[in-house]
């Protein structure tokens, strides 16, 4: 059905090593993975106004049989903030951040853009809670540097702007990370002086660039593969999410979310490095690293047996290898290895008979390289840098 | 809501360690990791019979926004079946197995036993797709093997029985795997001669164990934490899942499913390891390796610096931990360590001034040794083994 993708085995590896890398860049600005639930009570999201299907149009509601309502979760800041009840209450107990990566649903009326935007899709989420604006405005940066990082890392920083979007009555902004690309929804304007970009729908409020000034003509298309947005006590205050300050008051809690759609940046890292018949991963997110074509000629034993024990050499160094020891075509096997894009690829043949030499091809940087099989410990090492 | 739960970062962190022992056992037989989607299409199901509500009685039913009828997926046999159509043709392609660790979603009248029976509950289903009967038994019984090594892992193997239980009209018998708790609410009868159960609900057509003949007269409660089956052709008959044989005829695929709860695993791991204060998880999926407790007398500052050291060299060496540096009693301290559930703890206070040594408490086997802080790389050596 539109909108609602299976993940095969190396779709998954690789959307599982995206998430690996949103991980750790959370991990390290110090936010604690959790698991939220899918279903979600209607009372808690009637608190918030935001149940009833003319207030809220994506909701996917279902019923227990009991006959009560409830929902498919399309984001989570209701029960987040009511679980933290029973966890914050004094300022000890702030800052704190939470995230997890969890399967989101939305009613989309046109799913389109495949997995770029789904009714079921996955969705890193994060939550801030701080004891005032400007402890909430620490960790917002330190969001918005760990955003920029996982795009890095993901291989789509020079294409990837921090783009100045409408906030809401607690803030004047919200930011969301534009990739550019012609598969994008959104138009952008970006500055012409610095690495920064205002989304269209508010370029009639900020004609220049909020940052430098600088002049916003140019316009480019581009796919929101995060966003992060101040809060302030709007969940808090109606939900009743207090904290004891250091004066004895008792004050609502000052959040801020902060989301990444894992299946939405696959699609966009595709969209950046593939053409009509071959894609190539970033070394990060590459199912395997290293992909093996042998290509058995009349002397097959000989070279299956070298191509077994360089498979078992990089295994031992730590790479992840696909062997491709199908009793195919060569030209199959480079049809396919095209397309499953991982970035490094290896053929051992007929120059391992005549020269004892393996062809390594680094796909994403176009070096070709006759390597010694005795000297694969250097390729190894080569690799890692 | 009941049946429903939320996981926070030490539980999560103990469901994840449960889930990276079952993948790692899966692998190890051969089977691919997938992951299929929650939004099931009804027609699909409607050709198993298994779409009606009077049919199938735990479906959570929604709709699109077109007003299309879709199901919440409680297992996977039909979604995989009809996406192997597409990459099963010859007996070359077999036999194949793959499983999966999602979200399963079941409408239970009454949600009860807290994580061992939810409405939504994390759910590793693999299933396996063989040539003939034969080709199928042989994956069938490496499946038990993986499953029992599983329950080992897990230290549940002593008090888990392969239990025979009603087949379907491919086979005699399913197995269950059902591990002995007051908790649980099945009711077993265990052979007197070797490590095998007979399910009560088929006692009457099998007065005997079937694999010994023993004796089946002792009865006891058991939960039920993993269930292998043999489909036959069922699916694959309906669904037209075949392939071309050695002979050029085109026959079914016979498959087999295999479920394991690790939601249910979790709770049944705290039925057998826990009383009213306190929970001792095994090493293997415990969220930490080692917690540290720190009490500061007067001369808070060496104790603090010595316990940080402990800590940097704990994580140099692999070890996770936990330090508990909280500025509350020690008796607090303690009786969170006893509910937090971390099999190995280590005090670090008066002791380490007097004699400059730490308190480590194996509180899995009892334990209890002092250890001087600059010996601790022999405690390193003495956890990992």
């Amino acid at each position: 059905m539109a909108g609602v993708y299976d993940y095969l085995p190396l779709g998954l590896l690789t959307l599982n090593n995206i998430n690996r890398v949103i991980r750790e860049e959370m991990n390290s600005i110090g936010s604690q993975e959790i698991l939220l639930s899918t279903l979600q009570n209607q009372e808690l999201w009637s608190a918030t106004n935001r149940w009833q299907d003319d207030q809220v149009d994506v909701w996917f509601k279902t019923e227990l049989r009991t006959g009560t309502s409830v929902g498919l979760g399309f984001t989570h800041e209701e029960p987040l903030t009511n679980l933290l009840r029973d966890h914050v209450n004094s300022y000890r107990d702030l800052p704190f951040s939470t995230y997890q990566i969890q399967t989101k649903f939305r009613n989309e009326t046109r799913a389109k853009s495949g997995i770029m935007r789904g009714r079921e899709f996955l969705m890193k989420d994060m939550y801030s809670f701080s004891k005032n604006e400007e402890e909430h405005n620490v960790f917002y940066e330190n969001a918005k540097r760990a955003y920029l990082k996982v795009f890095g890392r993901l291989g789509l920083g020079q294409k990837t702007y921090v783009t100045f979007a409408a906030g809401g009555s607690f803030s004047k902004y919200s930011h969301e990370f534009q990739t550019l690309t012609s598969a994008g929804e959104d138009t952008i304007s970006i500055c012409d002086k610095c690495h920064v970009a205002v989304n269209k729908e508010i370029i009639a409020d900020q004609p220049n660039c909020p940052v430098c000034g600088g002049n916003l003509s140019h316009e480019e298309k581009g796919v929101e593969v995060g966003n992060i947005f101040s809060l302030g006590t709007r969940f808090s205050d109606i939900l009743g999410l207090n904290f004891v300050d250091e004066g004895g008051q008792k004050k609502a809690v000052v959040m801020g979310c902060y989301g990444i759609g894992p299946s939405r940046l696959m699609g966009t890292i595709i969209e950046l490095n593939s053409n009509e018949s071959s894609v190539v991963w970033p070394r990060e997110v590459a199912p395997f690293d290293v992909h093996i074509i042998e290509i058995l000629g009349k002397e097959g034993e000989e070279i299956r047996s070298a191509g077994e024990g360089l498979y078992d050499a990089l295994k031992r160094a730590g790479v992840d290898v696909l062997y491709d020891d199908r009793n195919i075509s060569a030209g199959e096997k480079f049809a396919d290895a095209d397309l499953i894009g991982i970035p490094v690829r290896v053929v051992i043949g007929r120059k391992y008979l005549e020269k004892g030499v393996i062809e390594v091809n680094e796909r994403d940087n176009g070096k070709e390289q006759e390597v010694l099989l005795k000297d694969v410990d250097s390729l190894v090492e080569a690799l890692q840098k």
